[in-house]
């Protein structure tokens, strides 16, 4: 079988970014040829370093780059030298935007043998998906300072809803909610509150949810969302949500399921018009960069992400596996570095 | 020695908002004579019953009735015959802006023999008040929707933050800080993203922070910090936060310190320009209610709060001390109706 060549954007990002996307490599180099795919790399050093040297985060010639790739691994973005913000609106954020990133996908899943701080919780409790919007709400930017520094000074920030963000967002997860034996759909916002987006997004889910007859539809506010993500965390299946509300759950979501170190995404550009992002969930994480103790796990398993999204489906099931086996096997070996997880999960994948 | 005399209104409200309200009355009544306080009170008829039959959520002449009061003691509003917003903006949110109501006091602390649902984690691993904002942020209903129900609506939400809602909310987590043992806060916010706003927040906290040089400050992202209620709950001490991240993580407090079923409130006007009101997190639970089934803990804590806010110390740990006396012993004693539990405590309380 002649393997299918993909163009592929590594942005390895700051602190723990380069060590653990070295690792993510390490894995899709091991299954590469099982897939009958090729990867063609283009490392971009976008980051803290180039912002001190340059001033850049994400400038337009690499964007116009990346728009040609066939998809891009981020590793992690921000340090405590560069403001809050610069490195996260400027690059992160603006390479979800311009590229279309619609759809912010998720998963939380508790894999067998991993320590979740919940009491009498197991791997068949919690395995949902979230999917976030990730190109409009409280992330626009949209907002202003007025009299600063006075005692008068006002601070906005807009959340931007619209209904062909919304109801595209809306429709991917109730295709994946379709797909899923659970077939259940869970709306998540603050309708009570934030009753002009919230409508919104109930209308659409009622109108798109009529064209899926087989999904049941339920809703939650976001503040009981969250205490049953701790509480009773099998309710949910499918979540779909705003950006912000998204991104706050998905980080309690990354704590009952073992962990930030665990926690994979990927920010998805549906229809293709330009490259899709996977990246682990977790920070650059500057405590405790360079020193071989990040996990490189949540990477791995955006690999896999990515691996289905480039449409090796056998390859993304084979480094899940491996990563599976290897959190099963964790619990009764001793601290393991970085680049010894990513060895023992590239050794299951090629095995 | 002559008693006080406490003008009290009180608002049951809707569900089992009756239920647990009369539960909090009787052990206000059994604390009074002790506490050398009397209590007139006046019971307001408002919820979702009055909705129905009049369209009125809360009228004017009833607020200014209110604003006549020495303090508030409220059940729980909402019920799912009203449209989702009716009775929380109309109702609650009215009155919480009315009444000036800028700090939403939610303690977050696991009393000895409650079950939380986090493993290896005991009463002195959680034990943090948040300071909620209660009058800005985006619950100010700023917003609205243009082309409604066409594929170019566009909703939007605004949260409206100023200097001068800040700082005093700010001011008062410190002065709350400074008396606690651990004298330590934490500003919870989303800065790298609602820049205007965090950047108020961050600026505020630093300037008054100058104040009060015994009080160690400290920042996490919200995001995070609902990570880490569940996995390291020991690093909150004061928690200070807007309107919407604090509404978000004080549920995910209620989760880690035993559920909903024993969350208290304050929404406190510091400066005493109107009465303070006093009521359980959780909501109307129509699902239970007239069942006596309801846990009336949460609103007998919220006593204590409103004792502790009209100045009634000696009472207000009274009902504290009760009320732990009752929670330690709960796991040894079967099902308990509503009105059961409060007589207990009641009971505690007096003899
Ligand atoms: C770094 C930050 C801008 C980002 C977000 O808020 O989306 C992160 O928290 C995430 O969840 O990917
Ligand atoms: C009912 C609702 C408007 C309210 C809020 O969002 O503040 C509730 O969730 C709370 O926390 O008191």
């Amino acid at each position: 079988m002649p393997s299918r060549s993909i163009r592929l954007a590594v942005i390895p990002g700051d602190g723990i970014g380069p060590e653990v996307v070295a690792e993510g490599l390490k894995v899709l180099a091991a299954v590469g040829p099982a897939s009958g795919l090729t990867f063609e790399q283009t490392h971009y050093d976008l980051g803290a370093a180039r912002w001190h040297r340059t001033g850049e985060t994400l400038p337009d010639a690499v964007l116009e780059e990346l728009r040609g790739q066939d998809v891009i691994l981020l590793g992690a973005v921000g340090d405590p030298s560069v403001p809050s913000g610069v490195l996260e609106r400027g690059l992160l954020l603006r390479a979800r935007f311009e590229l279309d990133h619609y759809v912010n996908l998720r998963p939380v899943k508790l894999f067998p043998g991993v320590r979740t701080p919940l009491a009498d919780v197991g791997p068949d409790d919690i395995d949902m998906i979230v999917v976030r919007e990730g190109t409009e709400g409280p992330y626009t930017g949209v907002g202003g300072v007025l009299r600063k520094g006075t005692p008068h000074e006002i601070a906005t920030q807009e959340s931007v809803n619209t209904a062909f963000g919304v109801e595209r967002v809306v429709r991917y997860a109730f295709e994946k909610a379709a797909a899923r034996p659970r077939r259940k759909l869970t709306l998540v916002h603050k309708d009570n509150v934030l009753t002009f987006a919230g409508e919104l997004y109930q209308r659409i889910v009622k109108q798109v949810g009529a064209e899926y007859p087989q999904v049941s539809v339920d809703y939650c506010h976001v503040d009981a969302a969250t205490m049953f993500f701790v509480s009773q965390p099998q309710r949910f299946d499918v979540v779909v949500t705003d950006n912000l509300f998204g991104d706050i759950i998905t980080d309690i979501g990354a704590a009952i399921a073992g962990g930030i170190g665990l926690a994979a995404s990927g920010n998805v550009n549906p229809s293709g018009s330009a490259p899709s992002m996977f990246e682990p969930v977790h920070g650059s994480a500057p405590d405790i960069a360079g020193q071989g103790k990040a996990d490189p796990t949540a990477t791995i398993v955006s690999v896999a992400m990515l691996l289905d999204h480039v449409g090796a489906a056998d390859a993304a099931r084979r480094v899940e596996r491996a990563v599976s086996d290897d959190l099963s096997e964790r619990a009764g070996l001793g601290a393991r570095s970085t680049a010894q997880i990513g060895d023992a999960i590239a050794k299951r994948v090629s095995g």
